[in-house]
């Protein structure tokens, strides 16, 4: 048995030292974060790994987009599954709007007067909707015929005029998955243009066959939820289909197991699927995001 | 100001005056509880309102299944939005099929031998979904044509042979919706069709013309929502683009604010967005679904 | 294995006949719930089993008041550890006082110039303690040569004039321990006390000896725990201690075994530390326990 | 409105540079947690203000000695008080034991036959509590007369060999209360020495009458909560007694609101009960404080 190191601070520590430090210490929320940074960096080395990252909770206007942009940027995984919520904060912020610093005891009533959205403590001005309709009014001729939501994304980067995750993901050739796209202001702006009058092609489970191939001849996969929500399931069910389960692991969220939904549901779980190998390296991280993230990829990129 | 009563119990209490007496006391979760039943009382009363009921988490292998398929039945509610994870589950049991009831502290690698896929402490056997594959391949001719989301599950209603979600969908005329649902094992059938080189004509984005158009010329609306994910969110988004915002809502969660995602957020954020009204009455219940579920309805049965 | 059996609601449904419900279907916080009942029912009717209770948490401003009244008057357990916060409330109360219904999104600076305390959304006020220094100023002849805190508080109780707490486990004598007396409203009485110069005989680890005689000489015992903190680890040290450790423990709390404290601490914990036979019946339940207790006692209720 | 700066990360970012990039994003945990540094060092630096500390949780066996020692040891706080539990694990560890790394899915029957207690995912052998008998009996003469029990807890301090919490607090003049230190295996040693026939003069109540008189008396407070438990609420009640309420306050916990106990309790609510001043500068961070607190007072350490 390893005994607890207790961790030891010392003035100018960098995030990966403090990291190597909660590795020693090894137990508790400590202990996991030091592991989950140890899984990330061993399947980022393994070379045969397919890293399949999902991305739910309000991790753009949680001030994240800088970090999963430079995740994009390095191309440090290989397929993004994220919420139709995400892409459209960030498609708002590539269009040169912003998010605010708020309160989540605000006066509800007085926000919905000025015009500012809440998500917990940001504030998402309503006038930045303005700016998303007319980019997609402008360019649905350039998207109207595509079939499958996962080009359909890609298109969309194409076409964006500022770095967003899109634009990332299609100029990286990382294939990118919504698997609620409707359920989100982007899905909105596709229904703006269909209660014109507008036709779009765009089919309900294209998207499946893409993903489910990656997996499928993917030789070794490694999983990272940051929140869990349709971007989790979505991964978990091509983990399931493929001959390769997952071999590693990383699942962070606040979401408890008991009332027994897939956000919250442990990793291990996914053994009896068949989702993960049943000697996969996992680990569960009961965190923010918000501070789990920053910490895990600052780490990462000593590392590598 | 008033009191708090403190709860009396007596023999063969009916659940209906346990609530009551929660309701009198009036405070932490026995208090929201009451006001939960209070809210979808009235709701239910105010002959304007349309209410929209989501749901997300393990419903149907928790157990619930009979009392949404009697929400149904009874036309309690006016719009269904939910996760292809309870209708998979919903529909693997109207073909016959059963869960069955387990340990979440059980090995998972002895589990996956047996054929058994756990969801906590429930179990799903895996040759659950042979049935549903013949369903989809023999179906396949009456639902390749169909251009929605909402279309297609109330024809899979129509087709099931024996009582489900969607057939109580479809016989009671109830719109449903399930915003992620190639994100689901009945998903997975669809792409199954896919692979073997058959094609689907349904759209990614038809749906939300329907649920729009619905939020839209409803003259008042209450929404009760079991879980978060997209069934919320879906149904949320439909409100704000309503000129009638939600006038009731009640929410049973375990997920937190804090981390700023949709699923934990308190209902009073949607005054904000333009969601709820201003003065809409509303509860956000923090208890485990299959407890508060059975309770509210058990007493909204004595009361309407 | 056992199916899965769907909970069914019908008209007058008692809060037992539903809880035999919810153990048909056997899963989720519903079979979780129902299993309580089962573990409760089972220790009181084992005539050698001493069962401990340990109170936390908010449960007098809760509405709890009348049910842990009633299982003190019908000697339903056999020993009571609880906090003195709730003894502070239920003595206001028993002086006369009331707590109110309020909300937990209240002006914070407007209930203190109302003199009004908030306890989330219920509210205690400030006047209230004005008759409790009375009390102890009136009583303290006999209170001051009491060495130890359980025999202090069996005095407070058979001072009370009205029905209390400490009053019914006086009357019946029920042995009842505070460990962090001191840590609430009526420690600060005694503080007040000892501020003005008068002294206290009583003891700090004098109530040990009684709590640890009993567990020793218990030939089995029961625990439950309504939340955590002292009360939780108070008995459980006492287990720890006694030949024979738990053989039946119900755990209702809201807090998350992930961050390593006691409260939150899964029972199963108690195996390795000897607190918990082996073989135990136990539960975790992960509910608030203003919705747990009321539904748990009522269904007992019926049962014994 | 500050906008929302999104944390971007380099090569070798300290954690103070991390910190200070959450602190520009200003929202959800992230926000928080730059929040609970911004408070802690403007406390610091605020010459009036006294810092009461209360630590709960397993944060000794979950590797935070050495950052509780440091911070007594530059006397960063002027007031502790914590659980008996942490005071027990510390002991043990300057007796010359240690905990272990291990797993919280172990099986604690084979814990217990090895003679490990587990707390969550680490170990404490049981052999640790021989050398903490011995201490206790060896250095009885010492501790049998004295009256407090914060006096009793320095004297401990004195005689421990080896740095501990209670050593670094006797040597730096810190005052250290336990509010239910009958409630640990501290405790039991007490109970140990009373069980075999020897008394011990301490009281119940004594030590309510230094912390009062140290709150009563500093110019201005701060407090600082990792957990809630018996620490937060002795603190808080100090406060409330004290003519200068807390102007400062940074609450660090898992627990939730809404079941209305004092751990999870929103500073705010203090607010109320005169415990926090109105103008207050508080932030409550939920975050596992194995992870917070060695980010914060790291950054701490970079700032003062």
């Amino acid at each position: 048995m390893k005994p607890v190191n207790h961790i030891t601070l010392r003035k100018n520590l960098t995030v990966n030292a403090l990291v190597n430090e909660m590795s020693k210490s090894g137990v508790l929320g400590a202990g996991a974060l030091a592991k989950a940074v140890d899984i990330f960096e061993e399947m980022h080395n393994d070379k045969d790994c397919k890293i399949f990252m999902g991305i739910a909770g309000a991790m753009v206007p949680g001030g994240m987009k800088n970090i999963i942009h430079e995740i994009l940027r390095e191309k440090m995984i290989d397929v993004l599954v994220i919420t139709g919520a995400n892409l459209t904060h960030d498609m708002i912020e590539a269009l040169g709007h912003r998010h605010f610093q708020g309160s989540h005891m605000a006066d509800d009533n007085e926000l919905n007067k000025k015009g500012l959205n809440r998500i917990y403590d940001s504030y998402m001005p309503n006038k930045s909707y303005e700016d998303l309709e007319d980019f997609f009014s402008r360019n649905y001729d350039k998207l109207k015929s595509i079939k499958s939501v996962n080009e359909l994304l890609w298109k969309i980067g194409e076409l964006t005029p500022n770095d967003s995750i899109l634009k990332l993901c299609w100029q990286n050739k990382i294939p990118v998955f919504c698997p609620a796209l409707g359920d989100s202001g982007i899905g909105l702006m596709f229904w703006g243009l269909l209660a014109k009058g507008k036709s779009l092609d765009v089919k309900a489970f294209e998207d499946l066959k893409e993903i489910i191939d990656i997996a499928w001849t993917a030789k070794k996969a490694g999983v990272i939820y940051i929140g869990g929500g349709t971007p989790k399931n979505y991964i978990q069910q091509a983990m399931q289909l493929s001959p390769h389960k997952a071999s590693y692991g990383i699942q962070i969220t606040m979401d408890r197991p008991e009332p027994g939904g897939s956000s919250g549901a442990e990793l291990k779980e996914g053994i009896s699927w068949g989702k993960l190998e049943r000697n996969a390296k996992f680990v569960n991280l009961i965190c923010d995001a918000t501070i789990a993230m920053p910490i895990i990829f600052s780490a990462v990129k000593d590392r590598v």
